[in-house]
């Protein structure tokens, strides 16, 4: 066993890097004992040398370039926290591994992109490739999955996996507040970028999922084959609706095995209000596993911020710090990379679940049974009916007509709610939300 | 990196036990896959070698003695399912460890009493002592403790820690049975025992949480020297009560650093009813971490079962199987085991938080002057009033007083029920629950 200090170079000196150093500072004694060994970083590198961090950097060797931190032979862990799918993350984290190195890292899109190709270096040289920070953030779920389910069968797994949508929809919720004022709010406090696609548009919550769907289902990861949906339609309207029939709106990223493949799916969901992911509330991000041992297994808490990511980074790094010398048996992805499966994609027209279905309406006789008729004919047993007028319709003569479904295959809800449109009852389009049974 | 077979010694073949068997003959390709190596078990012993157990036992050679088992040289894990904190269960694991084989345990009560003993032993030989199982089943606790949280600084942890109370409880609320009915017919389907005192009076739910106080915390486990009131005092008024005050009870172990050493307690406990705490039923259970770095950490799942418990144990088996032979560093209570410090207990008396009070009184003019005069004496802030008739009661004349206060010290709670009830108006004597800020 080593006592040597475990020498690391860092890329990337953001908010998380500034963290990582920080915590290293004021723990320092705690986890050389918990390790056996002390940490220390060594070398970093990052795009402005001159930038005051709050963290003291004199004794640490500067690297103008990332690659040449990832080669340097003085090292023994790589630490990647420059984030993005392209470079310099990607060479330097090939060099890394390709220079005998482990690496940790936080960055969800280039495992989400590259993480198969980077998992079969690793296991080819040896190495580690640790990245638990790059999906919620402070919660361990890799760890979970990677080593206490050995054993176990996922069949489904879901999460609220992207903070800033969670804070919307529950700050929609709590406060009555439309989602383009609460955007707008949000962006003032620093919970949603300037440019907020990436997220209210479920890109970010499909890269987590893809990583997830990856290692349950020993799957190669498909980061951009995923049925997307963000949270830029969801309305008040439909926010209380849920709230009447016992339901919270949620950004849910699925995972699940069906005959027909896999369902990948990021999209706004009604889950039961009594459900324990229905009380995950504002960037508080969870997890929920399904497997054949254990039931449902809920993880919940910090899915970013510098702290909370930083100490999966630590935790990762300790791992490392902890084990012996010599090669890894840890295949990243749990399956050797190398064995994983195609990814085959379940179409989404065949997914089969309950639906909730909002249609605004004029009030008059007849459009109702109209409506049931095609419901009917397309062989979707409902499950509740509500109709009612409508608070939020500038029209004094709008009904809305709020359906929920039994199970039901989405080809079908399709085609109902196409042939209701072409009927040509509604006022503006139909609003459909996805039901999930949740634990 | 060894491909040679992880041979295990498995001792007790009860229901846990033949569920890693079984888990073992169905998982056998994915493990192997996983771990880069078969995992076998060589020897067994049980008490009895005859009982039918729906495994096949025709490869593994038969041991009548765990200790010899234990002793066995040609074994690297000795997976130790006995249960019980004496012998043989204990002489066992010690053998197994002076031999150089790891430990992998579910026995909580073992690790509660001599788990630092154990710990110490584990150390000096360069062995691991896993007990993930030991502690809330299937849910990696112990993992997320010992590994993922390297560098968290815990504050205070709590959870639902035994399957029968929160059973009991749950369909107490759901259904509105006394505690007695309950408990019959939890009894009767095989959740609660014959003599149900260990998990009703909250001892089961103590030794857990002295394991997990003592990683949280650093120090000796103390799994005697903890403050415990089981659920049996609870009625249907109580939960009632709590309902309409916007609470739900549930039986917590709860361990928190003060300034005056460290609180350990279990009792019943008011958690908000939007918590996620509160949405956990059934037999389910749940662990909520609050460190420096994560503010709030939650994992839920199932606390017990076959199943549940065999994919705890297999995940400790994994991380045994994945690692390269020789000396580990892995302090098995995350502090090494010698550096543990002393337990320091915090009277329960100095406890500080809020309190739900009900009290059965007399409907006399006066009666709540006086008891307002008492609570006012012993300076105590009462957050909420409320006063009804109690439809409980046998007496047309009773009334009952339902009082929350702020944080409170718990010595002037005793100091202001006791002289409430030496003024005379109480029918019978006061019901006190602690409630707790639950994230």
């Amino acid at each position: 066993m080593s006592t040597e200090p475990l020498r690391i170079g860092l890329a990337g000196l953001g908010t998380v890097g500034a963290a990582f150093i920080k915590l290293l500072e004021q723990k320092n004694a705690l986890l050389t004992r918990q390790c056996g060994r002390p940490i220390e970083v060594l070398s970093a590198c990052a795009r402005d040398r001159n930038r005051d961090r709050g963290v003291d950097l004199s004794n640490v060797e500067w690297y103008d370039d990332a690659v040449k931190l990832a080669e340097a032979p003085n090292l023994d862990v790589f630490v990647e926290l420059i984030g993005g799918d392209g470079e310099p993350a990607l060479s330097a984290v090939k060099a890394a591994i390709q220079s005998g190195k482990h690496v940790v890292t936080a960055n969800k899109a280039l495992i989400a992109k590259h993480g198969v190709e980077l998992a079969i270096l690793a296991e080819e040289q040896g190495v580690l490739l640790n990245f638990e920070a790059a999906v919620a953030g402070g919660i361990p779920v890799i760890k979970t999955m990677r080593e206490a389910l050995a054993g176990n069968t996922v069949s489904r797994l879901y999460g609220i996996l992207n903070g800033t949508c969670n804070y919307i929809l529950t700050r929609m919720e709590e406060e009555e507040i439309g989602f383009a004022e609460v955007l707008a709010d949000a962006q003032r406090l620093g919970y949603a970028e300037a440019d907020p696609t990436f997220d209210i548009e479920g890109n970010d919550t499909a890269h987590k999922l893809a990583i997830m769907t990856s290692i349950a289902f020993g799957t190669q990861i498909a980061g951009d084959d995923i049925y997307l949906e963000g949270i830029s339609n969801i309305t008040l309207a439909d926010i209380r609706a849920a709230r009447d029939l016992g339901y919270r709106i949620k950004l849910l990223g699925v995972a699940q095995k069906t005959e027909r493949g896999i369902e990948q799916r990021v999209h706004p969901t009604m889950v039961p209000i009594e459900s324990q992911i229905a009380q995950v509330d504002d960037v508080i991000n969870a997890v929920v596993l399904e497997t054949d041992l254990l039931g449902a297994l809920l993880m919940s808490g910090p899915g970013a911020g510098g702290e909370a990511t930083a100490s999966a980074v630590m935790g990762d790094v300790a791992d490392i710090a902890k084990s012996r010398p010599g090669r890894q048996h840890v295949p990243a992805l749990v399956t050797p990379a190398k064995e994983l499966a195609p990814y085959q994609r379940a179409r989404m027209r065949s997914h089969e679940g309950g639906y909730f279905i909002r249609l605004l309406v004029r009030d008059e006789v007849g459009v109702f049974a109209a409506i049931a008729q095609r419901m009917a004919a397309a062989n979707i047993s409902l499950q509740s009916i509500v109709q009612r007028d409508d608070p939020d319709s500038p029209e004094k003569d709008s009904k809305a007509i709020i359906l929920t479904t039994h199970a039901t295959m989405e080809t079908a809800v399709r085609q109902a709610i196409a042939d209701i449109e072409s009927d040509g009852h509604l006022r503006g389009s139909a609003q459909v939300i996805r039901m999930e049974p949740a634990g």
